[in-house]
């Protein structure tokens, strides 16, 4: 196929032929609205798209997408742009196929505990359809009243309540997808194992580079009897830390355990005021414990055991639904409330060995001392899935670009250790340089064939999730390779 | 690369090739000691292999591979050769390579609760390796004291726990894998979140078609405080099916949940007198409730009463260790006992919705009276995972192939209610001709694609799992192909 210069491209007959599909409405020009879409939640980054689509079926994404390989236009799958790594970010003349208007629950099922959703649908309304049920959907990003399931399905997110029950991929039956090339086809089904290879496991995380989601099949849960959250305040981040790993080691899974450090505990205080979080304290910890009765009131004894052996100073205890949504509050404000701290602030995202959470924690401390920055630590404890909140201020010149450097340092220190550069926010733009670091470059070039076989033209979210998405064999020498090509950077 | 005509091949420089790799004793070449390496747990299906590698390490079996590759060899790993789908058949001269010699146990982390293991170690090895420490590992198939974890890992095994805890897939954290290529490489990590396609999982279940797996990184779980075993009898087997979904709708997830019918009943009976099972009931129950004692305690009774409002006659119940096994044991025994039944039986693997449950079993009753053949039925009620016993004689000319019909009669029942052609066998030989009835053209070329990715040459297991493993594109056709090419039918 000829490739047309994309400077040179004639935009008019092509809105024609995507206004012929999706009515003038679909289809969005204007500069002035095309701002909204030059970022996602990842702000630091920024490119206007050329266009921006709004398809209401699947039928609809296999046309545009047919028309965007018609003219070798990149596009770029966005749900509600919540995204923190960039992975929404358009490209250079690209155009973003937005699923904001494919918001329809397409079907209930709660003999088989599934439901069937539009990819535009917000994560909180699919707990929401069937809570009066008694049942609820397990993974629940801080972002859930805002973000959408296609997001979650491409970053395979991930959230407080992953610890016990699993990340999006463990919760998606079946995928009805558009492939790069306009296809419609059916991945997975409507029950959790089937044969063949398993490319439902392989598109959800897959960061919109295999294809756009436009229906699918995600498993619900029965909701628990009985939830019970339990807060402890410690002196120093290795008691807490080793409560975490005591607790895991009884047997006991929480539906949650989180960690804050003293810099969040008083940003959140200074902004919320929960009032139950001790300013003083070094680390505190949040641990949900969910299931029948009689197995709370046991399992919140033990973990209060534990907590008290390792050193914990005070332990509180909530199971009306009000006082738990007090002891949680904070959590939940955690990251807004770092936004006061300082003028900007930089959410890294890794993970490491549960073991590895007291020297982790001390590198990054080391870490904030030798940059000077401050850092504030929220993370689910857990699965020791990192949050570092690097405060500094973006109107210094120079100041993101040493941010990042830490936040680097940070990611490396998670690989040493035998983790993970992205526990549940993707790579998106902003960490595809780090890929190296995790993955030998023929692990790389294994996932730059698959790609290739759903994507070959590479039209699908390029520049995306590995050093250099255009071509194989390349991804070794990535480490050098020029970033976030043709995009502004502020 | 030149194809070696297979009929004209002169063996005697490359078995140099492989003596010079494994030593004379890791190259098994003598025709009565190949017999035994004919066929797996599918036993009616044979095929003598041109010759058995026995390999120890990774770089054995990739050296090993490599020759493969240089003389256009097909290949095909088997572990204990325990599979039901003819998975490690050999074809026309092709080469075995056995990993019952790679059975070390490489590395035992219990902090954070994972063991990696070579693919020829047994599955019930990796419990007894930790249950000291009050672990164990979770996927346990019927066959676990001789099953190996490769095989597992080829074929996602399951077992009677897989209902709560899940099968194979959602407990490998990582491979090392030696590709159909003969490279080594990693896919997956030492935790469970990774970035990235998520390769492990396309691996798992694969079925040796994309290499052989030669480390695996297992995740263990924390053996549970507390296990109670449940019995119940009814005289329908609708009463039982309610049952099962009436206990999951309560937010129970048992540890398993098995049913056995009439026929199964009276010939464990016969044969291993457990004198629990009533040879009156139409249909048990076996529940298995874990957790903490007081949890146990309080589900066990909630089974009860639901088993009983569905009209159960008795219910028994067993916690010691000694007990529970009397109560597991007909179950256990279900398979060798049918074999007393008749001199031969055919055990079929599909899965449906549970809620299809009274349904589909009235089908299998039908299928029986029509062809004439008694069905006994053993199976994992709670994840729908049926597993019919086709009783037959094999020495009356056709019958295998009447009752192959049966069994694909019950395959294609199961897709019909949204179900699926394999719970936890696989496809190998056995299923490929179903793949059709289950995945579309594009679907199945999609898999197509993946596997040329990993197995571009073809080598790699080739014939199984797949209509038409060669090329792309035929898959549509697949019905009509020439099944078991060059394989001897007894």
């Amino acid at each position: 196929m000829l490739i047309e210069d994309k400077k040179q491209r004639n935009w008019q007959p092509i809105i024609k032929q995507f206004e012929a599909v999706l009515g003038k409405n679909g289809v969005i020009q204007r500069r002035e609205e095309l701002i909204t879409y030059e970022c996602d939640g990842l702000t630091s980054y920024r490119q206007r798209p050329a266009l921006v689509l709004l398809p209401r079926t699947t039928e609809k994404v296999a046309e545009v997408v047919k028309i965007c390989n018609q003219h070798s236009i990149p596009f770029i799958a966005r749900g509600s742009g919540t995204g923190l790594s960039g992975g929404a970010l358009p490209t250079e003349d690209s155009i973003l196929i937005v699923t904001s208007l494919m918001r329809q629950i397409l079907n209930v099922d709660l003999d088989n505990q599934r439901i069937v959703v539009q990819p535009g649908v917000i994560n909180s309304w699919v707990t929401q359809t069937v809570s009066g049920a008694g049942f609820y959907y397990a993974p629940d990003p801080s972002s859930q009243i805002i973000c959408s399931i296609g997001g979650n399905v491409a970053e395979n997110s991930g959230g407080v309540h992953c610890l016990k029950y699993g990340v999006t991929t463990n919760h998606v039956l079946g995928l009805k997808i558009v492939t790069p090339e306009g296809e419609i086809i059916n991945l997975g089904g409507q029950i959790p194992e089937m044969p063949g290879y398993d490319l439902t496991g392989i598109f959800v995380g897959s960061e919109g580079t295999l294809g756009i989601a436009t229906e699918i099949t995600l498993r619900i849960l029965k909701s628990a009897e009985s939830i019970c959250v339990l807060l402890a305040d410690f002196t120093s981040v290795e008691a807490a830390g080793a409560s975490v790993s005591d607790i895991i080691s009884a047997g006991i899974i929480p539906g949650g355990m989180e960690m804050m450090d003293n810099i969040s505990i008083n940003a959140v205080e200074d902004v919320v005021a929960t009032n139950c979080y001790p300013r003083d304290a070094t680390a505190i910890l949040l641990v949900e414990i969910d299931g029948l009765e009689v197995e709370v009131a046991e399992n919140k004894q033990r973990v209060a055991d534990i907590c008290k052996k390792n050193g914990a100073r005070n332990i509180t205890t909530a199971s009306d639904p009000e006082t738990r949504l007090k002891l949680w509050k904070g959590r939940k404000a955690a990251f807004a409330a770092a936004g006061h701290l300082s003028p900007d602030y930089y959410v890294q995202d890794g993970v490491i060995p549960r073991t590895q959470l007291p020297y982790v924690l001390q590198e990054i401390e080391a870490l904030s001392q030798k940059y000077g920055y401050q850092i504030a630590n929220v993370f689910h404890a857990g699965d020791g899935n990192l949050h570092p909140l690097i405060l500094f201020d973006n109107s210094v010149h120079g100041a993101l670009e040493k941010v990042e450097e830490v936040g680097g340092e940070i990611l490396k220190l998670c690989v040493k250790v035998g983790g993970s550069i992205s526990g549940e926010h993707g790579i998106g733009a902003d960490k595809k340089c780090y890929m190296p670091d995790m993955f030998s470059a023929a692990d790389l070039e294994t996932m730059q064939w698959i790609r290739q076989v759903f994507n070959p033209q590479g039209l699908a979210n390029p520049e995306k999730m590995f050093p250099t998405p255009r071509t194989c064999g390349e991804a070794a020498n990535a480490k050098n390779m020029k970033q976030f090509e043709g995009v502004e950077k502020f």
